[in-house]
């Protein structure tokens, strides 16, 4: 299938892949209110910064993939809720730390004042290690089997620290102003997002129980999965305005930040993210379980508001 | 047994205890180079801030008590040698993170400059990131069997997080300046510094196999002799030369932090931290293995040079 013909004609499909975010937002925000500390066992400052970074407009995305990978794999989705709820409070964490003046430097995060600008540096760079923490103790403790529990820590483990996020992140910030090329470009982006999408599929896989090699095939396709979207966002970054943005448009060319459009243009951005997902999508042919959701939240990836 | 009385006339076991971190301190040094990540893998400056921050002269006090618990237990002590170096990661994450300006903003950590004046902010927030990861990382890898690992791992994100070390940190700062009294002075340091070292004793025992009620002992008397080295700090932090300490002395005091000196006086804080050692050592009479390791773990909270 060519993603650039779906993203023309496809809108039934894009308003599909919506609807399966917003299905799994709803429950996952629900749960989050839930795992998140409550209010006396913590002190007022970093109890509120918890709560606006982790229940803020997020997509849920990496819950959604999560869960959706279970299902899948023949489980039930919900067996996965609480994991993802952990991989998106890595996420959340890692967007708090990123966003800081030492880092990034962004005042505007979906659209809010960034953690920092409400609430400190201190504050901020205390409730991203919080989440960070909060995130293993979820997966530690809502996985019924050891073994299963075990695996998915290893896999959020590698996929946050300095051969993932953290280490992606580092990248990025070092290629700043500098030249590069597609290589470090995609180095930058497997760590700093397919590291994480990869370990929500795999940890999908693992609490469904699925054999070895889909657990395989699911980190790979969430990986991949996890470029085409980064591809679709420096697009975005381009040609969005600041509301549907959230942030201000083309910060990332102020930066002079490595981009796919400003390496290979435009066009050719959306097409790389276009043959990113089909090929993954080859990735989870054969899976024992019902992969429409899976397949549905790998085209919202590409088809967007181009 | 009275440790003011030990402090007096005590030389022997000091020494003793001294010579048990230091056996400890090499085996730990010596694993935690081949557990930290490799230069290949890592942006260099990443690779390098975390073998500054992870390889300094810190005593490993932690991986010591998490490997003389699980002896306690009647376990060989090279069992939790991984678990230890994870708790130690712990450690390090939360200094180089405690050290940023925008926390407590000091430039001397162990006689050295501290990370972020070494590697610059953004690297010093990232590489602390990165060790914390990495601590799970090596917990979740070296423990062999599931359901220890598990429960290992779950005590490990519960000590770090908002109720333990992260969220003693904010108690910390928010004190700053402010009146406060010994509850609030006990909640900072049993989260700051006992929830950590009551989880490395429970880890240790959970390693060996110990039973429900020798684990929930083995926590409680890490917390206690976690407030006692609190104690043992704040004292030396207005007693010692600048290089016995590493750093400012006074320099709490000149921050206006909260200690126990400033509250009761300097020989009520030395007999505290006897009390709190005396009481802790209760805790873990009749263990299965062999305690005198973790015992003059314990002495060595507050036999130190005063």
């Amino acid at each position: 299938m060519n993603y650039g013909d779906v993203i023309a004609t496809g809108r039934l499909e894009f308003v599909s892949s919506e609807s399966i975010i917003d299905q799994y937002r709803e429950k996952v925000d629900a749960r989050l209110v839930t795992l998140l500390p409550s209010e006396e066992t913590l002190p007022t400052e970093l109890h509120q910064a918890i709560r606006y970074s982790a229940l803020g407009t997020g997509k849920r995305l990496r819950p959604a993939i999560t869960m959706a990978a279970a299902k899948a794999c023949g489980a039930d989705p919900l067996l996965a809720l609480d994991a993802g709820c952990a991989t998106e409070l890595v996420h959340c964490f890692s967007l708090i730390h990123d966003d800081l003046p030492a880092i990034d430097n962004d005042d505007l995060r979906r659209g809010q004042p960034t953690c920092h600008k409400a609430y400190g540096e201190a504050i901020a760079i205390l409730a991203g290690d919080a989440l960070f923490a909060l995130a293993f103790e979820i997966l530690a403790h809502s996985i019924a089997d050891p073994a299963k529990a075990q695996k998915s820590l290893l896999c959020l483990a590698r996929a946050s620290g300095s051969q993932g996020l953290v280490g992606g992140e580092v990248l990025d910030i070092q290629a700043e102003g500098q030249s590069g090329d597609m290589a470090l470009l995609q180095t930058i982006h497997a760590r700093k997002t397919g590291a994480l999408l990869g370990a929500c599929c795999e940890i999908g896989a693992i609490i469904a129980g699925a054999t070895a090699e889909h657990q395989a095939n699911l980190k790979q396709f969430g990986e991949q999965i996890g470029l085409a979207f980064q591809v679709a966002d420096d697009v975005l970054n381009e040609t969005s305005t600041p509301e549907q943005l959230g942030k201000a448009v083309g910060s990332d060319y102020a930066m002079a930040k490595l981009t796919y459009p400003s390496l290979i243009g435009l066009d050719n951005s959306k097409n790389l993210a276009s043959e990113l997902v089909t090929e993954a999508l080859k990735l989870i042919e054969g899976l024992p379980g019902d992969a429409s959701e899976l397949k549905g939240l790998a085209e919202y990836a590409v088809i967007r508001d181009w």
